[in-house]
């Protein structure tokens, strides 16, 4: 299912083939033959990269201004993203888009909207060194972390290795994000077969995500992740956000305002929507969903039908223990966000 | 020990007063006499309380962009401040002054370096309607977590009663930021008699913090956070900081850079220092203390020592699992973070 290219797959194809794959990998469970599989606890983290990884994720020294950590834009308080429609940069630039969850993002083909990153190691260093994010630099964000004695030695301890580079600093804050996975929601339980796990209401709304084709995008175990598709196929999206989606990346005309698929895990908790985050409430979303991609528009009730469904969608979050950081050195250079 | 008017009291009558009444509230621990107590655990916090507490602390709704909360600027990763040398607020505003940690607040005599804040509560509320720090208004952050049913529920369980005020969120983070106590740091097992806890050198540090005089502002289970003390005491201090210390509170001339007196405990932590953060490292707090506080100016080895003896006072940092937030309704304001 991790196509590189499944916009060059035609639709239908594409979402029978999710669909039989499932049903293959999945055993039999009550409802294998279901579009959407549950999510499962990740097996083959390393726990030690992990826990490195999550100090990193909190560090905002990793950041220019010493004040922006990963954790600003993808707060794990609030279903992994910000809750803003688009994200505060250094200095407080406005970014350009708004920020994806980091939840169950392992299970995406790709990373950015516009997936230019090949998997989490890869994008774990782009907002690092974004001017418009926190601005730094590889080179200064290691100079610092190898100025810090404890850094240092949990760095041996982890990669069993002197070297302390980007690659080991983006290693360890991708095992910490293959971490935050959200297993357990209603849904899945009613997937796994417990009748009583959804209400009536919330069946019909999966009942219509199904057959108004919500469902061809946003399909297996993320609802979502699996391929690039154009906003707005049926009716141009109105926007005044400048982002091209994959466009930016292949230049292939084809390929304009193609986005990433984002997972409807956890949406509840990650408003506001799109990628120009202009759906403040789901409400919303699902009416322009319907209008632009399906030519559909839902009735009142089967808005809110379907808005119920996605609310079972919410899984058990991750439990972080908020990790301490190691101090500064003498020797560490210290931030100037002023300057 | 809280005596809220201490500049009032001739110095040395309160530095006797403090270990008299140390020794007579201590008990009879292996270090009775000693001018500097061992810290406990907080005994009578209301646990719902503090763990409503600490939603908001942790909530960036709480400002005008969604994107600043308390652990902005207090980061409990971080020694409970954020190693910058002025906080930044609201559109990247510079703040005017060094943020305090708030590990073991509760037990300072008041809130900020000038007093202001009588207590927690009272300091809760400040930054919350700071322009130059979260840039909201009690009113909006209230109707915020009014807008929000979980909220909503939790604060009339904690509370046992409709009401949602400033008062209540401020009661509640209040409640959460005393449990926020660092015991059993190695001076404390020194204190409590295990001889082994600390080191020659850590020793020689604490006799010479005594002996020079540190102790006279810097004592009490806090080593600090008891009375307010001119900057600048026996040599004027050089800083380009406009702020004035006890003085903006109470237009008194003789108490023009008066500040309160930081706690030291994990000052290993908290660098940078002084209410202008202009020194970098300990060492460097160490001199500029000695001679403009003490006219004393400590040799090179006398000054390690004691900082060595200041690295023995970093406790038992508190264990913080991140809190979910509850998500924003659909009639829940939005944040406006570039208006």
């Amino acid at each position: 299912m991790l196509n590189k290219n499944p916009s060059r797959v035609p639709l239908m194809r594409f979402v029978l083939g999710a669909v039989s794959v499932a049903a293959l990998l999945a055993g039999a469970p009550a409802r294998a033959a279901e579009p959407v599989q549950p999510i499962e606890l990740p097996k083959a983290v390393n726990p030690a990269q992990a826990e490195l990884g999550k100090k990193l994720w909190f560090d905002p020294r990793l950041s220019r201004s010493g004040f922006i950590s990963c954790n600003s834009c993808h707060n794990l308080s609030m279903g992994g993203s910000d809750n803003l429609k688009t994200s505060i940069g250094h200095n407080w630039q406005k970014g350009p888009i708004n920020s994806p969850t980091v939840l169950n993002s392992s299970l995406n083909m790709a990373q950015f909207w516009d997936g230019r990153a090949e998997d989490l190691r890869e994008q774990a260093g782009g907002p690092i060194a974004n001017p418009g994010e926190m601005a730094f630099t590889h080179e200064l964000a290691v100079d610092m972390l190898r100025s810090i004695p404890q850094y240092v030695a949990e760095f041996k301890q982890v990669f069993g290795s002197d070297k302390l580079s980007i690659a080991e600093v983006t290693t360890a804050i991708a095992a910490f994000e293959e971490t935050l996975i959200t297993p357990n929601a209603r849904f899945d339980q009613w997937l796994k077969g417990d009748m009583k796990a959804i209400n009536d209401q919330e069946l019909r709304g999966y009942q219509l995500f199904k057959s108004a084709g919500c469902v061809a995008c946003h399909n297996g175990p993320n609802l979502g992740g699996t391929s690039f598709q154009k906003m707005g196929l049926i009716e141009p999206y109105q926007t005044d956000n400048p982002a091209e989606g994959r466009y930016a990346v292949t230049k292939n005309d084809a390929e304009r305002f193609n986005f990433k698929v984002p997972t409807l895990r956890n949406v509840e908790l990650t408003y506001p929507y799109f990628h120009d985050g202009a759906a403040d409430t789901l409400a919303r979303a699902v009416d322009t969903m319907g209008r632009i991609q399906l030519g559909k528009t839902f009735s009142t009730q089967e808005n809110a039908d379907i808005v119920a469904f996605l609310k079972t969608l919410t899984g058990e979050q991750p439990r972080v223990v908020l990790p301490i950081l190691p101090p500064s050195s003498d020797t560490t250079q210290r931030p100037r966000p002023f300057d």
